[in-house]
């Protein structure tokens, strides 16, 4: 790795929950005893209103990574779950048995609808319930507005994203992904200013569609990634022809772009031609894409993408602030 | 005990939360394998909204104990209760740290905070929940509005009651209780019919001020009492100079009353003046106020009033129902 004098003061991430997390935590071991900052960017279009309680799935998986509280076995939630709230809830027959709300994890949901029903943004009530822990990055959701991510499964139908990965998981053949609501939203405070002020902006290897395309969906966001002074570096969320996690194969097919990393890095567009990237990071196993990227305009290099270790993920990281250097932005 | 055939058709009783839990308990062990069925109208003065969520303490306790999941050592709650989410509302500062708030209890809170913001009523909300449970009774919400018991403590401060009772113990000296919102607040659905069609009606041995007497608030209560064509016969809260349970004698003493068996029946007052009783039953320990009672109007007996068994709680309420036979209602 570079020693840290060579790190940029200020880096902007953009990132959906579990794969943006283990990434961000890459990142946050890269900066460790360095004053460079770390913004988090997230994907709020998952978030939804369940029994009454506000659950944001990125922000959690975000949250509790970072806060080193996440269950690793897992995937998701945190360590040490039980859920004796949530037996209550099907009990009584109000609870949505298809999506687990531990009790710990439950804790999170209540304290942040009472924030929000106390008059506070999203915004500060993510600082609020972020000051409990020792994150090391600044969370940000995309935006303070309720815009949902909604998957169209036939003409008449669209399921909220959980539901249709959660409930359903992912086998109901999405025709396409809808965000009713996005084009009256506004990004959430401080996330123009942390594109603005970026010096290296990164994709987490987040899934494009519903994670980062979610956040690119909100009026603004898209437009100052391309004006921002800063390079836009992704990391590609396919390795060969499979996600790294998740289920981003559905999502893209949905929207007609190729499951490759290439596909992905065409799917964002070279910033260049309109685009968001400057440079794409894909796997080794995918070199051979490289020198079609960059022929497209867009700086690429292949190096291991498999987030094993913080170390192994810091490289990652590493290599992206490199690939950042030769764009000469 | 009488045999069931004589056993009335219809009881309803007013009722606060522990104390009238264990006398409902007693009489559904007199009423069990009759045709009798006991309503009861609960106390709602005591309720809250609590970090967004609905807690009704006598509701809850009516239903736990009548479920049977009630937590019998500590009096209140449910049996074998934890507390994971309430210390993670702590330790995100929002969680109030004076009132324990158990995962399974939460589970109900945060059920009925659901179904009210759905549009539900209280008292259609309370049957949603009761129906998990074999209670043997039916709970009715004294009322659907949100009517407070507040405790004046000086000049310009009145605190909820709960806060009173339970953060400062009763410690600080009530100047009156007071019921904001109460004039404008109608009885719940059930409750009127409930009182009407009875043929008994008990007051539970519940706090006469804070529990029956925020009953009597809400208006309408009181006068379909008075006009009931069943008798109505109370249990003495007080034995001696002290109460059953809680803190009766600083909620007595604030309005003025006597703290003793006799004076709880003068601050109901006999029907026949107004007031609100045909009957009172005091403890074996106060027989000396029988005599009284009876010269004020009111029929009285001495029985042992201790709700130590479902057995000796059912003798009470078959001791009541005696009492009743002898109004001449």
């Amino acid at each position: 790795m570079q020693p840290s004098s060579a790190l940029p003061a200020r880096i902007t991430m953009l990132s959906g929950g579990v794969g943006g997390s283990r990434f961000a935590q890459g990142v946050r071991h890269l900066i460790r005893r360095s004053a460079t900052s770390l913004t988090c960017i997230v994907n709020t279009g998952d978030d939804m209103w369940l029994n009454g309680l506000r659950v944001c799935p990125d922000l959690d998986s975000m949250m509790y990574g970072l806060a080193g509280v996440n269950d690793r076995d897992r995937g998701w939630g945190r360590a040490g779950e039980t859920e004796r709230v949530s037996a209550e809830l099907v009990a009584y027959g109000v609870g949505a048995d298809w999506f687990t709300l531990g009790d710990l994890d439950l804790g999170t949901h209540i304290a942040r609808a009472q924030l929000l029903r106390s008059g506070l943004g999203l915004a500060q009530v993510t600082r609020r319930l972020s000051e409990r822990w020792d994150l090391g990055a600044t969370l940000l959701p995309a935006t303070e507005h309720e815009v949902e991510t909604r998957v169209r499964v036939d003409e008449e139908t669209t399921l909220h994203f959980e539901e249709w990965w959660v409930r359903h998981r992912a086998a109901l053949p999405a025709r396409e992904f809808v965000h009713p609501g996005a084009a009256e939203a506004i990004p959430a405070p401080g996330v123009l200013e942390a594109i603005r002020d970026a010096d290296v902006i990164l994709l987490a290897p987040s899934n494009p569609i519903v994670s980062i395309g979610a956040i690119l969906q909100i009026p603004g966001i898209a437009d100052a990634l391309r004006e921002a002074s800063a390079p836009v570096i992704g990391l590609s969320p396919i390795l060969g022809d499979a996600p790294v996690l998740g289920m981003a194969a559905q999502c893209l097919r949905a929207v007609g772009a190729e499951v490759s990393a290439a596909g992905v890095a065409r799917h964002y567009g070279a910033r260049s031609y309109g685009g968001l990237l400057d440079g794409w990071l894909v796997d080794e196993q995918d070199a051979e894409a490289v020198a079609g990227l960059e022929d497209a305009g867009i700086a690429a290099a292949a190096v291991p993408l498999l987030m094993g270790t913080d170390d192994l993920t810091a490289d990652m990281a590493q290599a992206a602030l490199d690939l950042a250097g030769r764009t000469g932005r």
